[in-house]
């Protein structure tokens, strides 16, 4: 007992060593293009000890955390007011963990912190599609001038990733010229997942990322967010759409970014982002 | 830039002049007989900052603010303690925006604002006809020994309006003599908005007034209120009978009363006022 | 009125003196198993004033706690730190009211205290079957060693009621060893309440307990609790369940658990409390 | 045990009946005159039961509220709406007591509460002193055009008491007229407590009523209030104070107002009204 | 009434037009370098309806805000993640203000928006002396790599003031060799405000520009704030403090800076700084 | 980089192994025999995060965490709902830390984790002596018939420490026998810690064990605690008394209890118990 700590603080269930694990759980606790409301930077302080409010076993997925190989490797320390450095140091940890030969899991922070990981994972799977679900369009190409910004990150990954690869599901918020723009270079579901299905058996055996955009969920089941969205879907309706990604054969990372747990006190929004992490890395370990 | 300032704190995408405005948007403060928790009188000092959450286009209606001519008229400064006052300030203010030919959205305060705007409204339009949206039957005769209650407006209304003129949907909560009294004098629809679509088939033609009690949404989605109902209608449901609201031809005023932002901290009740003045107003600018 | 109060806390309409009520509300402020988080003995005083923000009449029942006899007996007094004493207590009280021939509705505290509260219920009624309303199985043999644990109160249960005895509804969480004990010695269904209408035509004619751990309900419609899990139910689906509840024919007494209410400031998850104590008082009073 | 509650509601304490009481509590649930924030409606319904994280014993005054004969009459039932009224039923319960031969501590509520009771206190005591503790002067004429307010309340006692009756301390808020009026009808003192052991002497042998504004507090001690204004008193100067009170002779009636809990989650300021309100009851028990 | 606002939303008694103002008010949203907690850039939201729960007559000063010409500018509209664009249009509108003959007031936002302040009132009088009242040093050469920081911004003014310039005062937060910087380059004194009357003494009659960070305050009174510091000034210290302004012949400039309004619900936070800027702008009028 | 985690999550600068560590930090989530509002069980938990808000250096002792060597043990793992088997388990560590030749600092939790601590520490001190700095006098001989609760541990350490080990200060509540047999068995000074300079020099020589609970600071300082009692201390006050520990030649061991980080939802509470920490850790290092 003497050398070592008393309890460890991981997500419940994520304690293997990083040279054994298969997949990687990391935090970026990153708000700096936040424009609304800040606060996704605390999102994995208040996700880790919650975490112990679950089980780690799924009886959607009837998988067990204590059957698998999960590294928490803890968050990546940032500079403040600089984004480009924050992009680069996501972008380096990411590839990193790909080259290992490991899957990972992002936990934002805001939404822009997924266009570093995205772009890491394409950099190893030349091949890869985008699941992204979400409330917001995030096609803007830049706000208040700036191009790096959480409203722009799905343009910006259409940058590189090009037409065809991007699946947009549960959005209904965003200009009237991003609508417009998405009709012509992604695939965009409006309002709910109704189509996911359909379009994941497309996917099946190309390199998917998934980003989930925790808004996507009404604000009576998510308020704990910064621009909450009234008329998203329930949870239930998010279950559903993970269990699906078990069809999938080549899932090679996912992030789940936008949480902001100061402004849900009652703790049912960390709860939320909690339980989808324990699906999406049950969804990861295969 | 010198004369003027830097950022005017209007609801988003409402800053046309009052002369050239087609539609008035307005406060009213006031939560004077508000039996249960106060708070209304801060509804709208929460709703504009927060309306720069929301985009100003609609893609349920695929209208956006930016193309309309709505001027925000600020909030009426009301005296305390004195309802009479109160209803009087409110009745003139709506009289006239109406009598120079536009339309006005009002929000509360409680909902005994409703009152004077609904006689003003009258008052131009005597064939009016009100649509009432709400979890509570508002038709007391009186609420310990008060006739001018928030759980007496609708009654009020009725005693100018007369029967056949008010149609109630998704109440559920009231004394059973007010759900009797109903069966008498009201259209009344418990706990959902099924038969919305057919009444509304009805009013085609003539003037028609909308109140929208916020808390006829389930206190999931809104809990920012002063007396929430478990058990009501989710953000879907109210969008949808919105959009229904496109088929008449004579709307001519609304309004949207009690939000209570400060009994929801995660401000995911302001969001739902928020979109849901958007939406109406939007409705109204035809 | 100056020899007495000028306003008596009760539950809302439930004044009767307790030798001529047919039917006892009482509370149990216990939280001292409370494995994550605590707060559940806050719950009935949060509960007594905000009833006064519901009506006495039911629209669902059609039925008025005006009409009814029940007598609001208080809090019972607990020591802290002794969960052994606790339990003899509540076992105490429950069964002096049912040998009096009256039933009861206990309010928690956690739902560790159904444990002596069923137990009184069977030793009056040994045919005792318990209809159990919840998000987690609830069957470990023990926790973190002690076997009174609020995660192992229907175990507990089981213990003297043995099998065929217990019917589970709306479960989403456990180990996964918990839901493989339930397929031998309980009816379990997962997710929702689909199969209640069936089960309970066969218990028509028993006697019939039932606990309901609100946190069965989607943390968005009930956040104030120490275990939110996403995925619940909805409150009409409760409400529909409870309506069901008319059909039986012995139904002995109830409990209410694990409202926390301080982890919702809105108020909302006491209003979901106060509304299901009023339905299911009026479900007790035939 | 069967007849009565398990556990009576009452301030700690405070059990005697009326008829043997010789000092009554009770609370005024009252705030329709508030600018700015309401909510002292809910000050007693968070006293009563934080009351019990007090001690009945205090050790400033080496006196126990377990050898007093005190009653706490519950709450003052109000309408809504109709301030006329509400001074109606204050004055009448007030007066009440008095002619009974009894003291009273009134909770409020809002500061206008005092005027009916301060007026009942008068009307039994033609030569009544009032000791005014506040951060506002409170004496403007009218406010808004209304004179029944918050802040006339103590404008209103001087219409009946007169000059020379009326002692303030602890002010550090008014409008500049409110401060030059006083300078000819009232006694004030800015911002401290400093010369009130001077201007109690001069009190020693007349009828005395003691109005205590909690905001003349900091509100780093007590936030929980409508209108907090920093730079005030610390607590252990109120507590001076009161100790000081113990040196009159003929304290007749007192009152505590303008608590609002809900603004303050901590409960400190809840807190802070029960250990004054202790204070005084032990003040007006001789 | 018609072409104009209901209720104009400015500071209280702000409300000269911009021509005829010798004082201009604006607010800076600014947290991008914020460290630990963000939220300053909600400061101005919540300080302008606050405002209201303030008279404009000032008992410390004798001034009131009805007897002077400000201007209420509004607020900046920044870009987010881009920290030099952010100070550019600080120094720019700054500097406007003051080339125009006016003084002003700038309400924050994190504490680097002094910078670009600072610079312009140093432009326009190149003689300018700091005062800098806060809980830390703010002298950090750079913060995980950036130099323009919240940590930094003294430290960066210093940069171009030089050594004699600056006087810091109630430091109490800082690392080691920031303390030991000071000494050889800026006045400072710790934990308290004691030598403030004499070293304003040798200002008299150089240009000064004030700076405060509220966090000097203690949490006890000022919570509101990203890195609260226990054990700092009283708030009747910093009232102290100010009221010893007004002995200087040429204050050109203030900040009041790091209100974060939501980690304090009860408002009292907020009530601190509108006071604080009440009491600097009537010490700017002169 | 990838075989260790990303940030470890220790208290601010206590990263030294255990094996190489003088002193150690233990947290203790334990809050079961709480009588009012619980909640301790999350102080460490909050501590940890918050603790980066602060500087490693005191500007007060002029002392670095970077320059000791203190392991951060993480926090005992306990059973809910069986106070002896955790008195047991903090017993049992704070005896193997001791052994260890080391000193330690716990953090509760509630107050009864003192008596296990201070039995290890009198074991093998038994000269040990005890400096209890609280609002409350914990000298209960039971609380509700439990002799183990966070009222009686003071009491408890008595029946083996005995007379004129004890020496309290700042106590302002308890029951008027507990003050009356503090004067025979302990030293107490009511209110303040005035003589605690002069008691202190009396204890310089003999081992010493400080179990500081923090509410008896002022609530308006420390708002986040179960019990809030106010007319408490300043935090400068407390500071003030720990630059005296200094003068200690033996101190062996000590706590800090009482912090319920989620009646602040300011972080205020949680900063005063990070900088008690901080300092006490650095009185600890010799």
């Amino acid at each position: 007992m003497r050398n070592k700590a008393l309890h460890v603080h991981t997500f419940i269930g994520c304690e293997e060593p990083y040279s054994e694990a298969r997949t990687v759980l990391f935090g970026v606790p990153f708000d700096g293009t936040t424009s609304f409301r800040p606060g996704t930077r605390f999102a994995m302080q208040a996700i880790r000890p919650d975490s112990y409010g679950l089980e780690t076993y799924s009886p959607y997925l009837d998988k067990d955390l204590e059957d698998t190989a999960i590294f928490d490797g803890g968050d990546l320390e940032l500079p403040f007011g600089n984004t480009e450095k924050v992009m680069d140091q996501i972008h380096e940890y990411s590839l990193d963990v790909l080259m290992d030969g490991k899957k990972f899991l992002m936990v934002g922070g805001e939404h822009l912190v997924s266009l570093p990981a995205i772009k890491a994972a394409y950099e190893k799977y030349p091949d890869l599609h985008v699941v992204h679900i979400d409330a917001h369009t995030d096609l803007r190409q830049d706000y208040l001038g700036e191009e790096l910004s959480h409203a722009s990150v799905i343009r910006r990954c259409h940058d590189f990733l090009g037409d065809g690869r991007i699946f947009q599901f549960g959005i209904r918020s965003g200009l009237k010229e991003e609508f417009d723009w998405a009709k012509k270079h992604t695939y965009l579901e409006r309002f709910s997942l109704d189509t996911l299905k359909e379009k994941l058996r497309g996917l099946k055996d190309v390199p998917v990322y998934f980003t989930i955009d925790l808004d996507v969920l009404d604000p009576g089941v998510f308020p704990g967010t910064g621009t909450p969205e009234p008329g998203g879907i329930t949870y239930k309706e998010l279950l559903d759409a993970i269990i699906k990604f078990q069809e999938l054969n080549q899932i090679v990372a996912a992030d789940v970014v936008e949480l902001s747990p100061q402004y849900d006190p009652s703790g049912a929004s960390t709860a939320v982002a909690c339980k989808t992490i324990r699906e999406m890395l049950l969804t990861l370990v295969d």
